[in-house]
């Protein structure tokens, strides 16, 4: 069984970036510069934001963190992310999710300039996903992308059970990995909370990918011996025993699933390194795109 | 076993279409225009976009079609999609697919004011069916569900096996079909050339579409007892008993599958004038969206 080690394996994508950084310097070129709007104080997008502006410092990127309180309008919201679509030093922004209820969140991300959406969540970068198109792909499902190809998971021809089907993870995901491409070539089925039999499901996967944010979903009796499987679940559990007061669980039970897989990733450090990544990844795509 | 009709449920869309279009008239609204582009001479792209056009007639919308020779340039089609995306008297258009091998489609597809897309080809109305938000739908995949939901067959929890991953067809259609929604909310498992398992895979499926282009490739050992089965398929077959020398033939053995089925949908007369229909329906859409 082998780890699929996101934290190690997005480390070694930062010092590709950072050399990709220290060419564009050398070379007299900007350098790319990521935005994030945070609104509110909710605790993992705090983290999250957090540790997005420490990968691109890492990197050597300039970032900018753009903070509003969770009472703060969809207006001013427009206003905002219309700024940055002008402002020709911000090569990419983001703007975390999920935001306050009073804010339409399709609105936002459909304001957003397709060539700065470095999500890749804007309904014109999934339409170019779905049609093989180049754009900027949404950050988890990149990432798990990547995490496959970097570990040189063989991908064609298996069957492959995502359990979720969101618009950031599960939805585009299938896409990804059922088109023609390396990794890709799946036989992908998506499953979602109106599946009828997904233990049958699960039990035929030679891949399994999780991602809908139930801890420790994915039972050892719901997975087949030497299976691939990918933990996209991040739920903050309490746990008094921590200095913090919580830990992060997986959708996936990993003690007793890892010793039946060939691949498993863990919670933390699996995927959540890997979409950060991802992220920085299209922010350095963003910038290249607009010499083109 | 029942014939899912295409045929009959594409005639009451266009009646229904045509009360609409007379309560247009009478409200002293514009006439929905429809415009197809046709490259060549290709015998199937003819008589498509004939039937487009005989459509068009039937229900009252205005219709124009514009012909080229298939060694027109690409920069002349691009012109001509210039033209008709600025000219407020047309409401929707087509281009034709194939175009010869010197056009890039995707260009062409990309090209089309997504107001206008009455395909439904563009990346944007791609990306917008992925999130669910409202836009002009692919009208194959959309005359499918269209097809699903007026014969009141239940899609939900079922095991639906899409047999094919085309932009067109199989791709959103595996989409529309997992999406919450009713139609909607299958287990979609997208199958391809490169799927290892197809005949344990289409043994299990509950609805089984075919859109591969291969003619009676789904035999009656490939499904089970009461399956609902789709044919997407339309290839033209030599032959010699026919005064035109060659017949429509579907993806499925029809005459060994169909007493099988639960439902089944014939070629011709099945999805063919389903996807007429959802082109009309795009068409009235894409004219009442400009007032809003």
């Amino acid at each position: 069984m082998t780890i699929l080690d996101g934290k190690a394996t997005a480390a070694i994508i930062r010092e590709e970036l950072k050399e990709a950084v220290l060419k564009r310097k050398s070379d007299g070129k900007k350098i790319p510069h990521l935005a994030a709007v945070l609104v509110g104080n909710d605790g993992g997008s705090v983290s999250y934001v957090t540790a997005k502006v420490k990968a691109c410092e890492e990197i050597g990127f300039e970032s900018t963190l753009i903070r509003y309180d969770e009472t703060v309008s969809e207006e001013i919201l427009l206003q905002k992310v219309a700024n940055l679509n002008q402002d020709n030093s911000i090569d990419g922004f983001i703007v975390q999710l999920p935001l306050p209820k009073h804010i339409d969140e399709l609105k936002i991300i459909q304001a957003i300039d397709p060539k700065k959406d470095v999500d890749g969540f804007h309904p014109q970068n999934i339409g170019k996903m779905v049609l093989n198109l180049p754009g900027l792909l949404p950050a988890t499902p990149a990432g798990i992308i990547e995490l496959i190809r970097r570990n040189e998971i063989e991908t064609e021809g298996k069957n492959c059970l995502i359990i979720g089907r969101s618009n950031i993870v599960g939805t585009p995901l299938s896409i990804l990995l059922g088109r023609n491409g390396k990794p890709g070539n799946c036989t992908v089925t998506l499953a979602h909370s109106k599946t009828s039999n997904l233990k049958t499901l699960s039990l035929e996967a030679d891949i399994i990918i999780a991602a809908i944010g139930k801890p420790n979903f994915i039972k050892a009796n719901m997975v087949k011996d030497g299976a691939v499987v990918i933990d996209v679940g991040t739920t903050r559990v309490e746990d008094a025993s921590r200095a913090r007061g919580w830990r992060l669980v997986g959708d996936v039970k990993f003690d007793e699933v890892a010793p039946k897989c060939s691949y498993i990733s863990p919670v933390p450090g699996g995927v959540g390194p890997m979409t950060i990544a991802s992220l920085m990844i299209n922010t350095l795509k963003a910038i290249e795109n607009k010499s083109k």
